[in-house]
């Protein structure tokens, strides 16, 4: 698959599972593996620009600063 | 393992293989599967009070308005 | 109350005293003193999962990247 | 004291208790109340050309998207 | 044009071109030279409190973490 | 110059005027008009990883949740 040139450190592969629009805002959930499920919060103007649709393979695209770390 | 009950959506249980410190920033690498790994950047001072250490069971926290996507 | 093990630095507890619910996000005001206010904007599937109401007692919950500092 | 007219919704006044600066981030500690103090990291540059110092009366500043919750 | 004091680097002016409200959330159209647009998402709040509307002269704010850098 | 195909709403042309390394961070000034420089902190990795130097196009990619609006 393709991997975009971009500062962003994690990409995950996945498919698209659902996608649910509201007015300006859209959630999109997306399989990584056959457990693991990500939800993402974009705009409804990016879902309709990609194209997205369940069933899209897409990758999810993460900053380094984004991922805090919890810990028991 | 444990959950923590926090509105970010995405949580992806790994384990620590790198801590590189900074003088008050630190990246953490974090192995989620075999061949997926993420890299978070968080305070020196999280890595020191969380006591984060190479081998440490973790979980990858990040909020649904961080997750970008990609697609070809 | 309860503290998480968690990367973020900043904890605030407060009480939920308003949500509003949209199609995919939602806002929820917790006060944190007498007069003092925050303005949270999580997804609706959040407040849901959390099953957050009026009353609760919250900890508002920030990384320190997201702490920006204005002077006057 | 001064209120900035920004989009971002929340507003802490607070005053600077510690400044530690890396090569290019630097952490900035705020004391809001009596027993609450936040953690802030920031470029070096913010803090050399607002000319934080220990002692300044200073507003944190926080995006809605940014405030998450946790609840026990 | 006002310069706020914020730790935030990067300041860009333009001029609202379009408002678009959802429940909670909106979008901001912001035109920062002849040819480019930028993309903003804030509250439903934020839109109402700065009074916002199609031709104020405004200011885009944002973080040095923020901006990725994508390279061909 | 290309176009990634990705949900960030904001994409911004310019020219890398300066990198600064830390340990684990680094800031890159980007030149995106004759007066206008944005200033990006990313990881020291990515810098290395897109071997970013003084005189590359990039793009300056931003989320539309990033966009801060300020008015007078």
């Amino acid at each position: 698959m393709f991997k975009i040139a971009i500062s962003a450190r994690n990409k995950l592969e996945g498919v698209v599972t659902k996608i649910e629009k509201g007015a300006v805002a859209s959630t999109v959930k997306i399989e990584i593996s056959g457990s693991t499920n990500l939800t993402s919060m974009i705009t409804k103007e990016a879902v309709e620009e990609l194209n997205l649709k369940e069933g899209d393979k897409v990758e999810a695209v993460i900053k380094a600063t984004e991922i805090m770390i919890s810990k028991e």
